[in-house]
C-alpha cells in the first residue's frame, strides 16, 4: 500500500540529498568545529557555509544566524533570552492566543518570573487585529512575538504590517516571528519586514530533527539560555551539530531554489482539496481567509487560502481519532489537531480562538502537504473520506 | 596518507552501523513521536527502545533517562534545573576547579542569580581530596557536581567514594556526575554509586553530534530549562531527535557490548604510548596517578593510568599549535588542550590546578584514543614525534 503522508506540519521526510550529505559528515567530516586541525576546520566550514546560505535566503548577515537544537529552543531563546537581556527597559510582552506551546509556555515561565504578557485574540479566520496590537503596546513593552503561519489551521498573520506598526510606535520594541511553519513556503526578509528575531526548525523543511536556527538582528540585546564552552559567540554553547546544520541548510536551499513553482502547485492542490472535501456532507474547512468566505476576486493566494500547505477539516459527528485511524487504514497519514503537544487531550486554543462550534472541536483533523504531495495523493485522500465518512456516521448514529 | 585520528575526546567518528540506522529513520521512519498514527508510533518506539537500552546499561529505570541536545545541555539542565527546583533547601553548590566549561559557566550563571559555589582544588594528579569535599559541605548545600573523567588529562575522580561521603553527611544533597568523558569507557551504575544525575553526550561515543542524555533519579526535584509542547513528561520540550536518540543508543550498546576487552586494549595502548613518548628528551606525561608516580605495584589500571583514552603530553620548548600542526602534516590529529572551549587562548584551569610549570602550559597537547585506535597508529604518532621534536627544537633554539 502506498503511503500518503499528509502530516507535514508535524514533521517531514528528510530529503535523500540531505541524508547523503549528513552521512558523509558523520563518517568522514566528523571533526569538532572547535578543533584546531584540518578536521576541525572542515567541520567549521560546513557551519560557515550554512550560515552564508541561510543568511542569503533571509537577506541578513551571516553572523545573525544562531543554530539551536530545535524550533522550541529557538522560540525559548528569543523570548527568554530577550526578556532577560532587556528587563531594564520594561517587563511587558505581547503575543497571541494561538501561538505554538513553545511560545505560550515560555511566556508562562516569564510570567512566573514577574513579566506581564498580553495575549491577542483572533477573528474567525485565525488572524489578529492590528488595532488590538496597537492598543496592547505599552510604554514598558519590550517584545512582541507573533507566529507567521499557524500550525493548526494555516492562518497567516500580517507580520509585515505588524512589524511596521510596532516600530512606528517604538522602534526599540523587539519583534519576534515564529516562522517554523512558514520558512520554506514564504519569502522572508526580516530586515525589510522589521523582524528582529525569527525562529526556524529543521525537521519541518525536510531536514533532520534536532536542529533549528534563530535569526537575531545584530543590534538587539539577547542573553544565552545554555552556558558552556562559548560556541557561537557565547550565545549557544555546546559542540555544534555539524551534520544537522549542514542538512538543514541544504534542505532550505532545495526548497528556496524552487519556491515559486512549488508554492504555486501547493496552492492549486489546496484549492482542489478544499473544493472536493467540502462537497462531502457536513464537512467544513476551518479558518479560511475572508477573501474566500466573501468570494472576493482577490488573486493573492494568501488572501484566498492562507498558507499553502495546512488544511483544517471538521467532520461533523466523527471524532478526530476515528477519522485519523480510518484514513491510516488506507495509508493516509493525517493529524488530529497539532502533533506538537504530545498526546494531550486539551481543546485547541487556536480552534477555540476562531470560534469553532464546540461539537466540532473534537471532530477536527489537519491535512498538511509538502513538495512531495501529488494530485493523486489528494484524490486518494478525498476518495477515502467519501468512502469512510458515510460509513462511520452510520455506525455512530446507530 | 592514512588519517590517524587521536582527538577522540573532542569528538568521534560515527559508527557506520549508527549512520545506517539514522539514515533509515531520516528517510523511512521519519514520523513525529507525538503523532497518533503509526508513523508516530514507530518513531516513539525508537525512543522507548533507546530509553530501555540506556537504562539497562546504567541499571536504572527507563523513565529516568531524559534526552537532551548535547552534553552541555545535560550539564545545564542538571545544575540550573536542580538549583531552581531546590532553592528553598539552600543556595550552596559545590564543584571542582577542573570541570568542563558547561559546568563552570552554568555555575557562574547561578552565582549571578545569587547561589554560592565552592570550587574544590586537585592534587598534582588532577584528583580532588575527599577531605576537602567533606569540609566544603554546609547545611545549605543542595548539590555537588563532580566530573568523572577530566577531558584534558584523563584524571579519574573517586565518584563512588564522593557519593558515599555526600550521602553520609546529608542524603538530600543531590550528586551530579558529568560522565561525558567516561560513559562508554567505565561501568557506571548510578544507583549503586549514589549518583542522582549523570550527563552523557552522543558524539563522544561514536554517536552523532546534537544529542545527549541526562540520567535523573526519579526521587529528585528538577525543573525544565526549555519550555513548550511538554515532550518527555514536560521536562524537555521540542520534537525529539529520534534519529539522534536511536543512534546514540546503538553506539552505547556497541561500546558496552565489548567494554571489558576494548578498555583492556586501550590501557595497553596507553601504557605503551606513555613508555615510548617519555623516552623522548624533555617530554612529560601530565597528571599521571600517584600509583605510577610512586611505582606502586597496583594492578588497577585506573590507579596506574587514570582513564584509558586520554594522555596529556608536554613537549618542552615547543608550542602546542606548532606540535599539533606538525603532527597533522603526517595525518596525525591531536588537540592543543581541550577542543571544547572554542579557539580561546586562556590558560587551562586543569593544567594550572595540577601545578604544571608555567612554561609547559602552552606546550601541552592531548592525545585521545578510541576503539578504532591501533598499535600501528601509536607507533606512527611516536615515530613522528621522535622525528619532529628535535627538528623543531633546533629551529626554535636557533
Amino acid at each position: 500500500m502506498k503511503e500518503i503522508y499528509l502530516d507535514n506540519s508535524a514533521t517531514t521526510q528528510v530529503f535523500p540529498e540531505v541524508c547523503r550529505l549528513m552521512s558523509k559528515i558523520y563518517e568522514e567530516d566528523y571533526g569538532n568545529p572547535s578543533s584546531m586541525h584540518s578536521k576541525g576546520i572542515i567541520a567549521e566550514r560546513y557551519i560557515k557555509s550554512a550560515k552564508d546560505n541561510l543568511s542569503k535566503i533571509l537577506k541578513v548577515n551571516a553572523k545573525e544566524i544562531l543554530f539551536t537544537s530545535c524550533g522550541t529552543e529557538s522560540d525559548n531563546m528569543a523570548l527568554i533570552g530577550c526578556a532577560h537581556a532587556n528587563i531594564r527597559r520594561g517587563k511587558h510582552l505581547i503575543t497571541t492566543k494561538i501561538e505554538h506551546p513553545a511560545i505560550l509556555n515560555a511566556m508562562k515561565q516569564l510570567e512566573e518570573e514577574g513579566f506581564k504578557v498580553t495575549y491577542l485574540g483572533t477573528d474567525e479566520t485565525g488572524v489578529i487585529s492590528l488595532e488590538e496590537l496597537k492598543n496592547a503596546i505599552q510604554d514598558d513593552t519590550i517584545l512582541v512575538s507573533i507566529m507567521h503561519v499557524n500550525n493548526e489551521i494555516g492562518s497567516v498573520q500580517p507580520i509585515k504590517e505588524a512589524g511596521e506598526l510596532i516600530k512606528s510606535i517604538n522602534k526599540d520594541i523587539i519583534f519576534h516571528v515564529d516562522a517554523v511553519q512558514s520558512f520554506g513556503k514564504f519569502v522572508l526578509h526580516p530586515k525589510k519586514m522589521n523582524i528582529d528575531l525569527l525562529s526556524v526548525s529543521g525537521h519541518k523543511i525536510h531536514g533532520p530533527k534536532g536542529i533549528g536556527f534563530l535569526y537575531i538582528n545584530e543590534k538587539i540585546k539577547i542573553k544565552p539560555i545554555i552556558f558552556g564552552g562559548g560556541q557561537q559567540n557565547g550565545l549557544r554553547s555546546g559542540t555544534e551539530n555539524v551534520a544537522g546544520i549542514a542538512g538543514m541548510s541544504l534542505a532550505a536551499s532545495m526548497l528556496y531554489d524552487n519556491l515559486e513553482e512549488d508554492v504555486k502547485r501547493l496552492y492549486e492542490l489546496k484549492k482542489y482539496f478544499i473544493e472536493e472535501v467540502t462537497k462531502i456532507e457536513d464537512v467544513f474547512v476551518n479558518g479560511l481567509p475572508k477573501a474566500i468566505i466573501n468570494s472576493d476576486d482577490s488573486d493573492d493566494p494568501v488572501l484566498l487560502y492562507g498558507a499553502p500547505h495546512v488544511i483544517s477539516v471538521s467532520v461533523k459527528d466523527i471524532r478526530s481519532e476515528v477519522m485519523l485511524h480510518s484514513l491510516e487504514e488506507s495509508g493516509v497519514f493525517v493529524s488530529a489537531g497539532s502533533a506538537c503537544s504530545t498526546h494531550k487531550r486539551v481543546p485547541s486554543a487556536t480552534l477555540s480562538s476562531i470560534g469553532l462550534e464546540p461539537k466540532l472541536l473534537e471532530s477536527t483533523i489537519r491535512f498538511s502537504l509538502s513538495v512531495h504531495t501529488t494530485k493523486e495523493d489528494i484524490d486518494t485522500a478525498i476518495e477515502k473520506m467519501n468512502e469512510y465518512i458515510p460509513m462511520l456516521r452510520k455506525y455512530i448514529r446507530r
